[in-house]
């Protein structure tokens, strides 16, 4: 036999025998197997009711069994508007057992931004919370493709009259008959999961069966998931699938400790009540968190491990919720790339030994690529590798099986995102001598000012350094003479008093003369579901009144 | 758009930006990221010798170059003839970074069996330890298509004069230089792993980039790695990979600790000196170290987990090595399924609250499916699902992404152990009522006696809880009158006594009438290198020894 046959030969072996060793790699396997190992332990928690592995799985049976029942087909869309709740949970499984694919709403949209996102997805169903049925009541007549409507009940805004199918009534004119995981391709989608829309029309990213598995199976290793895990819902399950721990606490029969408000005393509650071992969240969900427990005099009874994400923390917020027994580590990745792609992976034997304001200064790095992730890159404009000195700005790109499959029928956007065979953050980072990374601004963020380069986080970092600062946003503001000026946009623990000129004094002691604020505004910082601050809209204002400045002095 | 127009374009969407978002699932990955995160964390111990992340990936690169250099391509097998040592490690590496394919070799084989599989794999190359200079200078002449020969230096049996490249000189002379992963197809072979051979030729059971990955990623998950665990290598390295712990050990950026011979003084005093966490092995190497422990009355410093393997344990090899400070779980599977398929996943608030007897019952179970497995069913010989009522026997059965591709080159026998669509284990097992699997026998080995089906595990069980007992094997006899009569092979703990008189009480305490051994033979027992006892050849000594009893009679 010659070469080329025997090659040929292993050649076709690859696909010959598919049908016993390839399987679809697919996240709902996960529910199967904690139905089948832990049939009776807790697995589902929300407000004061339970539900084993085996009642959970019962309920995804019926809401697919529902779904197929009216006629929803596979890759079929069905929206889903609601807080974290059981209900959410099911649905996300219920809806890809059904075949069909989740589309979860970012419920801080707008009621016309959701029927902007329904259209798009065109989806046929929608599941939502009660406390929006006023708005889908609103948006229903003009929807094209939303035919069905599922209300979920809810604790909260009682006085809100109910529209459409009730949930429960949903669920039990349904079988509850066990299903076998449909028989999907792995790069099949799973759900679309819209971006917030900070800049234009929200953009629909694909999340396939393979991508979620592979994000999810990396999210139990970084956060050491265990079987005795008791996972805090207090990042939204909409946002990027809950950045998959929907599908992570579930792989390793972990329990699911839903929770429907950022309260922090009801935080505090339940870490208490559930055990909890872990949570995840934007900065703003530790900085609200880490103040309660401080004015309460409160430590946390064992050791939570906090995942923070969806915007860069400073080294002060880290600091302050390591102090009430929080162990934070930072993730670092964004909805085109299925959540998480990187981690701030601990050197335990030499970095344990470093201070806390040290080692609070290292947790703030985005760090290294997932175990399970294909290689990060920060580059320059011509896709050439920047140098390890952690003072070369590049943009941070990735690529491989976390990456998104497409913005859901966006041609452009997509080719946009992925020019150059690498999905473009845009997000500026340096990388220091040891590999690794550090987000120093959106690239469009940064501040140009008389032809300097300022990171406004590096601004931010120094003034949240000071006492009494609740929150920060530094940004451009339009200048003749110098282009753009650093303007610091700062809110104030109630109560307590810090002045500019204290301000400005602080920085000028830990920053270089060109990057202190020219200007300091004491107001409210809003930031969106994800913990962002909208720059563009801050920026934006300050240009309009520029303009109104302008035409004034015109007159 | 029609509906079917947008479902093209969202199949269309599935591979069009594919090189964007799909990279191959090789677990060569692991060692890059490995290499960028902990450079100088030690990665691999052998004797007094430890090598960095970085130093052990030059290493690697150099045999990768080393090949390349010499003309091997792409699918080219590379066999590997070497007790567990770090050149083992860092060949399993390289040759996987040239594109080519490992063959690890059983070491226990005799000469003409390490002939057969080189042929057989067609591999062109060996590197083996000089231990074994003397066999490959006897094949060589004989080998087909074998022709590069390179020797690792060995600490033992310094009289043998070194034949062929030496393994060092080969690193030497090849540059160090970073290499980025081959670009394989994630179906691409990574290793043909031969079994035994117990019945037979061996036959190489076809691993994958993908399958390994995976199975690698389960095994990290099962066993709670984390870049603090440190791997002791008591499982040999060529056995199905070392269970894919060769990979997965790599994944979290752990310590692999080599160890080329069991033996219990050595695995006691690494696993003081590199702060051990982990070791896997069959059930003798922890008998073995529980003995020497006990004798010498001591205890581990710390828990140690020991993944029992290869072949099912007893409840009291269980609960003896957990009185020594071992924390012991059960994986079950074989070289034809990359290795460990189920697990006996623990209940700790339930189980853990039982007597240490109970517990080691539960943990002689081989569970259920891994995390990252696809369903383990065991059926009746119409492929149908035997009820859960821990009584029924059925066989083992798999599929998915663990099972091996093919048998290299073997396709009739692919198609026999693929029958019906699943892979055929060969295993004898019960589901318990709560689905936990217990393997009874392996399926030719259950004992027929006058139609009563008896597994010969549960009469070893039942013999090895008795005290002074070393091992037992039991099998079936033939016999005129009862077709077979149940046999044990007993052997004793040197210098303590225990008659045959007194086993066949004990097991009249313990067991059914038909299940009590008629015959009792005092003998050594011989294990294969996985721990197995090749009853199919006692067996046969019995059949010989039955043929002389009948034509002595004759004569």
């Amino acid at each position: 036999m010659s070469m080329t046959e025997e090659l040929q030969e292993i050649e076709e072996a690859k696909t010959k025998y598919s049908k016993v060793n390839l399987n679809a790699l697919t996240p709902l396997n996960f529910l199967k197997r904690s139905e089948l190992v832990f049939p009776h332990k807790k697995a589902v928690v929300y407000g004061d009711k339970y539900w084993s592995w085996q009642e959970f799985a019962e309920r995804v049976y019926r809401v697919a069994h529902g779904f197929k029942g009216m006629g929803i087909n596979r890759l079929d869309r069905i929206a889903l508007w609601s807080r974290n709740n059981n209900a959410m949970l099911e649905s996300m499984y219920g809806v890809g057992m059904a075949g069909a694919v989740t589309v979860p709403l970012n419920y801080r949209l707008a009621a016309s931004e959701i029927a902007y996102v329904l259209d798009h997805s065109g989806s046929k169903a929608i599941i939502y919370e009660r406390i929006y049925a006023d708005a889908i009541r609103r948006i229903q007549p003009k929807l094209k493709t939303t035919k069905i409507f599922i209300e979920i009940d809810s604790p909260d805004k009682k006085e809100v009259q109910p529209f459409g199918i009730q949930y429960e009534e949903f669920l039990s004119k349904a079988p509850c008959d066990p299903m076998d995981v449909p028989d999907v391709d792995e790069n099949d989608m799973l759900s679309i999961c819209y971006t917030s829309g900070t800049t234009g029309k929200p953009k629909g990213c694909v999340h396939t069966h393979r991508g979620t598995y592979l994000n999810a199976v990396g999210g139990i290793i970084e956060a050491q998931l265990t079987s005795n895990s008791s996972y805090l819902w207090t990042l939204p399950m909409f946002h990027s699938q809950g950045w998959n721990y929907v599908w992570a606490v579930t792989t390793v029969g972990a329990k699911h400790v839903c929770l429907d408000a950022i309260v922090a005393d009801q935080i505090h509650a339940l870490i208490s009540r559930e055990n909890v071992t872990i949570l995840c969240g934007a900065p703003t969900v530790f900085t609200m968190l880490t103040d309660y427990m401080k004015k309460n005099c409160m430590q946390f009874p064992h050791t939570v491990r906090g995942l923070i994400g969806g915007a860069p923390p400073s080294p002060k917020v880290i600091m302050d919720a390591e102090s009430i027994g929080l162990d934070i580590h930072q993730v670092y990745g964004l909805t085109e790339v299925h959540g998480p792609n990187t981690v701030c992976e601990w050197h335990c034997g030499e970095w344990d030994k470093l201070s806390l304001a040290k080692r609070a200064r290292l947790k703030a790095l985005q760090g290294v690529p997932y175990a399970t992730s294909a290689p990060v890159r920060v580059v320059d404009d011509n896709m050439n590798d920047i140098p390890w000195d952690g003072e070369t700005r590049g943009e941070i790109v990735m690529r491989g099986n976390n990456v998104m499959q497409w913005y859901f029928r966006e041609h452009d956007k997509t080719e946009e995102a992925f020019k150059g065979g690498w999905f473009h953050s845009g997000d500026g980072a340096v990388i220091h001598p040891d590999g690794y990374i550090e987000i120093v601004d959106r690239l469009k963020d940064l501040i140009n000012t008389g032809g300097e380069k300022v990171s406004s986080v590096e601004v931010e970092n120094v003034i949240a350094e000071m006492p009494h600062i609740l929150d920060v946003a530094v940004i451009g503001k339009p200048d003749e003479k110098w282009g753009e000026i650093v303007k610091a946009i700062v809110s104030i623990v109630p109560e307590e008093q810090v002045t500019g000129e204290q301000i400005i004094q602080y920085c000028r002691n830990h920053l270089a003369g060109f990057k202190i604020p020219r200007e300091i505004e004491f107001a409210e910082i809003t930031r969106t579901s994800t913990g962002k601050v909208q720059k563009n809209v801050l920026k934006k204002r300050e240009i309009e009144a520029a303009k109104q400045r302008q035409s004034k002095a015109k007159e």
